[in-house]
């Protein structure tokens, strides 16, 4: 049976991945569906209760039964590439492709439910809870009164994004900012504002989970370095990631959180505070993991070629798998 | 406890359902998402584990925990209407909105992860299948050979759009349209075509699905009328609605869509041919349903309002009800 991966076509995350595929003889087949209706092509009939489907990518024919898996990495919008584009030609493009996908019983890294409903940070923040992951105290407010009150009882600050946009996203990446004492809300009242206690952090962490298997990373807060650059992620830094142990309470409580998301992905980011506390920051459904195995040395490509290989779930309940995100262990 | 309705400012549909709510003394707070941060604001706190969040629409503040249900009918884009809107201000509106509200443990109709799933026609037509509902013979493709030998196999065909736009949607409205023998299918390659055998119907049947219950209608086929017009929608007609029996075993069926679609509404629309098979062509999460009221009497509105008067999901389960759709009985 066949892995799909859905991803533009330089990516070399998914090299990293496509290598191991090979090396294990399992049957891939990658396009990147923005090349919907040129080089790919796909076909679907619903005849006499049944169901029977093809995807064809540069001539190659796939079964859509035959999909053991499908990984969205980073697909470009469907139909993009067309030679005649339109809204209209990506919307009945999409709509084709992931509808017949959605249909085929095969397991996703991650589901596209899965991951539209990761991406909102508020959810994110409240599952963590729930999840039993410590969360440094939270607001997000367009009350400007509610925001000087947290501001009073935490005067310690940071304000972010909520929609989690990200570096690799621009134009909407806004780094992690310290809020100065004394700022003035009033402007709260036109936008959501993310406002959250800052962990004073002795090193970053970057859990990656895969399936039910986690692999951590620390980076030392560099101990000369600016205290107002509070996001790791626009930090210059000579310090490398190093392999870290996962405490067994934590990784519970991280499976936890992957379980209820029904994501079979997800890279967390934690602040360790000087108590050796991981809090919470937030879990990125399609986060890069390319710089933690380059330093760590963490078989993170390899773990997920070997979850893509997994067998796709049993077919009688594939009615259920369709919908309702991974079945990962 | 609360009804949240989610609706643009003109909506008589939603009227119909207040008026219900109102008369049974149930409380509800309505208001267009679009209105963030004008004369709707939001606040959410995540500190010591706990969540406690309000949303305030014109000066009327509702506790998110004091939310028995949220009924998403036709929201605008979320701040829409702000000072100074822009894609940054809506994604950041949206995530902060729909991000606490799936975190309530209030039940959906729908919820947005079942509603964005339930417009996928592809997977629909596998749904129903699966579910016992007959679908007619269907083949989406972009291969013209493909189009061909199916025409050649059911040469009385339909061609309708794969991403199931309504004619209340322009300008993505397209209607159902018969395809003319001996049609040449080359242009099939430029873009998905959702072709399907043509059901000679002696009426249209609507059935609209409110968590358990089941209203359906009919409308005869004018014997006068035009052959070439299929598409109910955009033919004119004196013929009114009327009440429909549903058959125990399609009832059956009905509900299994339902329950794996994860949706407590749906508005399905059937061909009814010479036999009396009722044959699925969709089932729209958001269908309209004022027009089958007003000719039938059946009291559509007065169910939706009781199923929302309902008592939300235990909170021991919310955790699963937050993002796995509703728990719509």
């Amino acid at each position: 049976m066949t892995v799909l991966i859905l991803t533009c076509e330089e990516d070399v995350t998914a090299d990293m991945v496509v290598v191991h595929l090979n090396a294990a003889g399992v049957p891939v087949v990658r396009f990147d569906p923005a090349d919907l209706t040129g080089t790919v092509a796909l076909s679907g009939e619903y005849v006499h209760g049944a169901f029977r489907g093809h995807l064809s990518s540069a001539g190659r024919l796939v079964s859509l039964e035959g999909l053991r898996s499908v990984w969205v990495r980073r697909p470009g919008a469907a139909a993009a590439r067309a030679a005649e584009p339109s809204a209209w030609l990506t919307e009945e493009s999409s709509q084709a492709l992931y509808g017949m996908l959605r249909g085929t019983g095969a397991r996703w890294m991650n589901h596209p439910d899965a991951a539209v409903r990761a991406r909102h940070k508020p959810w994110q923040l409240r599952l963590a809870q729930l999840s039993g992951l410590p969360v440094p105290a939270t607001l997000i407010t367009t009350f400007p009164q509610a925001a000087r009150d947290f501001a009073e009882r935490y005067p310690d600050l940071v304000v972010k994004p909520v929609s989690g946009a990200h570096p690799q996203d621009p134009p909407r990446a806004v780094p992690t900012t310290r809020v100065p004492h004394g700022a003035d809300f009033a402007a709260v009242a036109y936008g959501p504002t993310l406002l959250q206690r800052r962990v004073a952090k002795r090193a970053d962490i970057r859990l990656t989970a895969v399936g039910d298997r986690i692999l951590a990373a620390r980076k030392d807060t560099d101990p000369g370095g600016d205290p107002d650059v509070v996001d790791v992620r626009y930090a210059s830094s000579a310090t490398p990631w190093r392999p870290a142990d996962v405490p067994p309470r934590l990784a519970d409580a991280v499976r936890t959180y992957l379980r209820e998301a029904e994501l079979s992905y997800g890279a967390f980011d934690f602040a360790e505070d000087s108590d050796g506390t991981w809090w919470f920051l937030e879990c990125n459904q399609s986060g890069q993991f390319g710089f933690v195995e380059v330093d760590t040395g963490q078989p993170i490509a390899r773990t997920i070629a070997e979850w893509l290989s997994g067998p796709p779930p049993a077919r009688p309940g594939s009615r259920r798998a369709d919908h309702c995100g991974s079945t990962a262990s």
